[in-house]
């Protein structure tokens, strides 16, 4: 749905268009890109509360800067609605997101505006240093490099490491920190307590307390004291609050805290840091869903609420008179508090997805047993191999492309010691709108080459709870994992009693005849979908839901071997390396000589859409089961069983 | 060698002998232990330096802890070999790093004492906390968990991660921080910068620099002036440099900095700590190499440096009348420099390891486009990003084992957005002494299952430098990865002049009949000279060097599946989803019947040895190979090609 843009913005094609205006235009400037963004994102859904937080801070960069001369990364990169709209994509606005749309995130080879391609957090600063360190090398003095990133993706150990590095580099980088208190869910940690401390001045207020007491004493000494005092405590806040500071400490000159509302004084403060050389970081405290009030009130639910009436702000439900079956996610933060009420080792991890994942049920039951460790991959991992180290069972959920940060720690911290961290992989296979960089697509290859480690994947709601369930029964060897799709599973009735899953067993769906489907996890509906249609049509395949790539079930593959010279096997998840390409392996090492075929996804970047539309795409959709069948079984209409 | 310990040493065979001792006896006993550390490394090889400069740190936790309910967690571990010689495995020490020996790292299964295993750097705090957060829902309020973290692995970005969860926890948790400003390398960065400026008071220097010309003022006031600017004074010392320092920013208690060489010190400030309650860190300023004079001169180069005569400190070499192949890490670091100088957009970029793999030539030589970005792969990896972008070429060499660390950095930031990173993965394969945590296993299969990106291994020198070349002439659509293994080559006569390798492309290296063995990388010299016994045998294999994983020479494979009905897949990597699997997915895919057999690490976790110890017991080394074809080509003995 298009919708009109106010009077300014609508002549604001590009930021050249912006720079024509007098600065005390911004501020319409900002209400009306603050206004579009509320009545396209309203009807279209996408991230909603981060992109009104930065309207200020998106116009007055694209003001100042020589942008894209000047190089802009927008850490994470949902808040990057403002920027779209101004840099040539207003128009096109309304596909943000959809199926051939332009992406909900910066991306390079959409405009050369958006100079990094982003979505997971914290790699602006590296980033852009590189640019940095690239224009310091080529002799580009004039140019300027500025990474925005939130207070929460400041939580990753990356970006200290982008800090670290660039506080020794000379080069032209600003790091602005947008400070909102908030991930998806409010930020933890130590560093968001300092930065409270800080935007309050509660710092520099105990420290005043501590030496007021000799600094009283001046007073005594005669009439020109206080004035003296006065002067004192003024040199304290100007040396010691910057030079003290965290960010100094790292050789990074601090600028702020600054209010990243006010227009006037974000358009002077980048002003005057545009001459200071080196790098640098100004802190913006900023309001996420500002200008929005319900917004602001509950930021969380308003971070991507999906369609909404945007004067009620009423979040529009699909409505189905049937009952609807729950989401995956649900259905993993509903168990493991059943769990974890049956099991007093069971403990709850988290790497600052709580309401993304639904840990945030097991954290709301039994807050000193789930943990949410903020944008911390690698240390979500490895506090769990620590506190499985002395005899608990940590469920640790990490979204399957987020776990690609902390391959290692699975490795090193919980394979290689064998320890039993149950790893839920929450988002694995196809995301959606969300896009390549969010796609879960290679979990079950990095995951399945590492030894001491189990593979798993639920077909629906029952399956997850019983694979949870087998979990934590014992310590099965080394870590357990269990992957699923983002959204909603196939049972209405899922809450049944708990049955213990044989580790690497197999089941079967439906005999037949002609060919064996073999499918891992949630996937499998759709081969389920393509048998019916497919025994309607005269063809019998067999399926089965194989539950486990590693281990495999070898006896029924054995016999799925003696029965069948074609097989057929499906999954969410990239092509190579894969459950397909384990099948290839025992049947290898078994001497199988019949017809392996493979679906999965493509050796591509798979771009954004719905997971429907790219399940099609990828050619595994149930029309697409339809097809390969009709196509192996037609080939070889005589059945010539083999080996 | 057996070594005699010292008579003190000799009589502690755990820390509970160490206990009963008088304080005033501890001197002795570090002396002892320095020496035993000198005496057996000296002869038998390992990590030297880190181990004696914390002998006192060692000795003092032993004392002071209830080891092992007390939980100490070594970062690293390799500067633990005081550790282990106090805790029962003095009189095994000699086996250290040897095949079927004791490990050169910590590890679970070989003590109580070993609460956790390392090898990869800046896990302790995440694991000790995991244990600190345990003991505190178990009720266990006496228990101690400390970790001890070098200078430099407190640059990795994980380090931080924990350290911003601990500082929220109030579990009992203390952090030392071995600080002597070295990692292998020296150490780099702002945060050495700091703690250097912190251990020397330059920061606080400074500051009082700064308000000294307020504080003149007051002298002026009267008599009692100079009294009252002593008593600020101290009130700064003491509150603004605890309250404001980095650590204590992220809510830890901060002690220190303390001498780390001062036994009796440091006895009375871990007995003092132990009741402080909460996360806290001690600041110990330590000397890698302390106690051995050359070592204290040249850190880097007595990080490990092999048997050494340790009156003379000569270091042995091992002695050869014929001219020596050099190390594949020497022919990176030469070849690099030679291709910067033919191409002005090549940089490099190590994370620490700018000795190891030899960036350090190119450091030398053009300080300017050569960047050690501390222990930071995710950092450096996003940063090579940051500098392709830009249109520059970096070669970013990471050991393939800490590769893991920066998985989803390639993914995201390089594959995805076709970015020429060339990406070098050193001690890729088995690994040697450092065991399993350092074995490069896994990097073919999970960098194959990455899109756009090229997976390349050289056979020997020249085809390093030719693949090297050849990664640096363009863009090739996206990252190019060249992985090798530690050690020497096999080429005298390595310096050519440099050819372009077509991307994909196999090379024979010779032909015969019975069977095709095709092999990636350095491993093929293994197969060369089985090829070589087994012709003297009457047996006739073709051997393939293919040198890509991906893209594969999909011309010479369907000419090998035209000739031959058995083929044998060699990789220095896993079994699962590597270059065996990938052979077998292209088999697949072309409806190949032939036996395909793959050889390569098993599915377990690989001990440490020696390469060439560790080969034959992984199955392909060259008496395997020869083992592998004669099994297969006896089995069947008349030759029927399928297909």
């Amino acid at each position: 749905m298009e919708v009109q843009a106010g009077e300014l913005l609508s002549k604001i094609n590009y930021p050249s268009d912006l720079r024509k205006l007098d600065s005390n235009r911004l501020e319409e400037v900002c209400n009306e890109l603050r206004q579009y963004i509320i009545d396209v994102v309203s009807v279209n859904g996408g991230h909603f509360a981060a992109n009104l937080g930065v309207v200020e801070l998106t116009v007055a960069l694209h003001y100042v800067l020589n942008t894209p001369y000047d190089q802009l990364v927008w850490d994470v990169g949902h808040q990057a609605y403002g920027h779209k709209i101004l840099t040539g994509r207003r128009d096109v606005f309304h596909t943000n997101r959809i199926y051939k749309g332009i992406s909900g995130f910066p991306k390079r080879s959409e405009s050369e505006y958006d100079t990094f391609g982003v979505g997971h957090s914290s790699t602006s600063i590296s980033a852009a240093l590189g640019m940095a360190v690239a224009s310091q090398y080529k002799g580009e003095t004039d140019r300027q490099h500025v990474a925005v990133i939130g207070d929460g993706s400041m939580t990753a150990g990356m970006a200290f490491e982008a800090l670290n590095h660039a506080g020794i580099e000379n080069s032209n980088l600003l790091v602005i920190l947008n400070d909102n208190c908030m991930s998806i869910d409010p930020n933890v940690g130590a560093l968001k307590e300092y930065l409270t401390d800080i935007s309050t001045s509660k710092g520099y207020n105990r420290f005043r307390d501590d030496v007021s007491s000799v600094l009283m004493k001046i007073s005594e000494l005669g009439p020109n004291a206080h004035e003296i005092v006065k002067k004192i405590e003024k040199s304290i806040k100007g040396t010691i609050l910057k030079k003290s500071n965290l960010f100094e400490s790292l050789k990074f000159r601090y600028f702020g805290p600054i209010d990243g509302h006010d227009i006037n004084h974000l358009v002077k403060v980048l002003e005057d840091l545009k001459h200071i050389p080196g790098p640098k970081l100004l802190h913006c405290v900023t309001v996420k869903g500002k200008g929005y009030a319900l917004a602001e009130k509950d930021q969380t639910k308003w971070h991507a609420p999906g369609l909404f009436d945007k004067i009620t702000g009423e979040i529009k439900k699909s409505y189905s008179d049937k009952p609807q079956a729950p989401k995956y996610q649900d259905v993993f933060g509903h168990t493991l508090v059943e769990l974890a009420k049956m099991n007093d080792k069971i403990m709850g991890v988290t790497p600052a997805m709580p309401s993304g994942c639904s840990l945030n049920i097991m954290m709301k039951a039994m807050p000193n047993r789930a943990f949410d460790v903020g944008i911390a991959e690698q240390h979500a991992v490895t506090f769990s191999a620590g506190l499985a180290s002395q005899g608990l069972i940590p469920f640790c959920n990490i979204y399957s492309s987020f776990m690609q940060r902390a391959f290692d720690q699975v490795v090193h911290d919980a394979a290689i010691q064998k320890l039993p961290v149950v790893f839920c992989l929450d988002r694995a296979g196809i995301a959606g709108a969300d896009g390549p960089t969010h796609h879960g697509a290679y979990d079950i290859a990095f995951f399945r080459c590492i030894p001491n480690m189990i593979v798993s994947a639920p077909m629906n709601e029952e399956e997850l709870r019983n694979l949870m369930y087998t979990a934590q029964l014992k310590n099965h060897g080394g870590p357990f994992s269990i992957r699923y799709p983002r959204g909603k599973g196939v049972m209405v009735d899922w809450q049944r009693p708990f049955a213990e899953i044989e580790v690497g067993q197999g089941r079967k769906i439906c005999d037949g005849e002609d060919i064996a489907i073999l499918t891992l996890g949630h996937i499998g509906n759709e081969a389920v979908k393509a048998c019916q249609e497919l025994n309607a049509d005269g063809y019998h395949p067999a399926h089965f839901d194989m539950r486990f790539a590693k281990p495999l079930d070898q006896n029924m593959l054995l016999s799925i071997f003696a029965k069948y010279d074609q097989i057929i096997t499906i999954e969410d998840g990239c092509i190579q390396g894969g459950f397909g390409s384990a099948i290839l392996e025992f049947a290898a090492d078994n001497q199988y000589k019949g017809q392996i075929k493979r679906l999965g996804m493509p050796d591509d970047v798979i771009e954004h859409g719905e997971q429907q539309e790219l399940w099609e795409e990828c050619g595994y959709d149930k029309v697409s089961i339809i097809n390969a069948v009709k196509a192996l079984v037609v080939a070889r209409p005589v059945k010539s069983l083999v080996g």
